[in-house]
């Protein structure tokens, strides 16, 4: 049976006011509300396509910021749009992951 | 590669203060919270194991409330204790899916 997504992307948003560092720190949410911006203009948001989803703490906060692409189970940490950028062209759009943002 | 978590459950806990229905009025975030303290309780929370996740609208707001399971890619609605706990000990703990509270 086919995923109900292609790729379903989940950006950890998680904000802690103290003691271990958070994705929220690293412009999670601004980076996450761009990401679902520029699938939606390229047409790929949707059952069968794409769907940039908010999450809660995915619990690898020192790895942060992070993002998981299910259902490959790929993880991604990134610095700004372009490592947004070509996660989407390359990974979501290509099918081809990015070997240099991936975490193990 | 094996999957960093060999589940991840993902509960929409969305809310809507109008027009569409949304997962968050039918008990999502105390049942998000259930199911996190049982599989803590089974011994199962972590990497390799189980996450218990919150996440923002999964988009299937109508035939919600909804919970997704990756990589399986399996969507789940339920709706008490009871359902939580066949999810988690049939499908999580078990690896046998609960087909009648399957979504297609």
């Amino acid at each position: 049976m086919s995923s109900y997504y292609a790729h379903h992307v989940f950006f950890c948003l998680n904000r802690r006011e103290e003691g271990r560092t958070c994705c929220a720190r690293h412009d999670a949410e601004r980076l996450q509300a761009y990401a679902k911006s520029r699938i939606k203009s390229l047409g790929l948001a949707g059952q069968g396509k794409v769907r940039i989803n908010r999450a809660g703490c995915l619990d690898r906060c020192e790895e942060g910021p992070v993002i998981v692409v299910y259902p490959e189970g790929i993880w991604y940490t990134y610095v700004d749009e372009s490592d947004i950028d070509e996660i989407i062209d390359s990974h979501l759009v290509g099918g081809k992951p990015v070997d240099r943002l991936r975490l193990p």
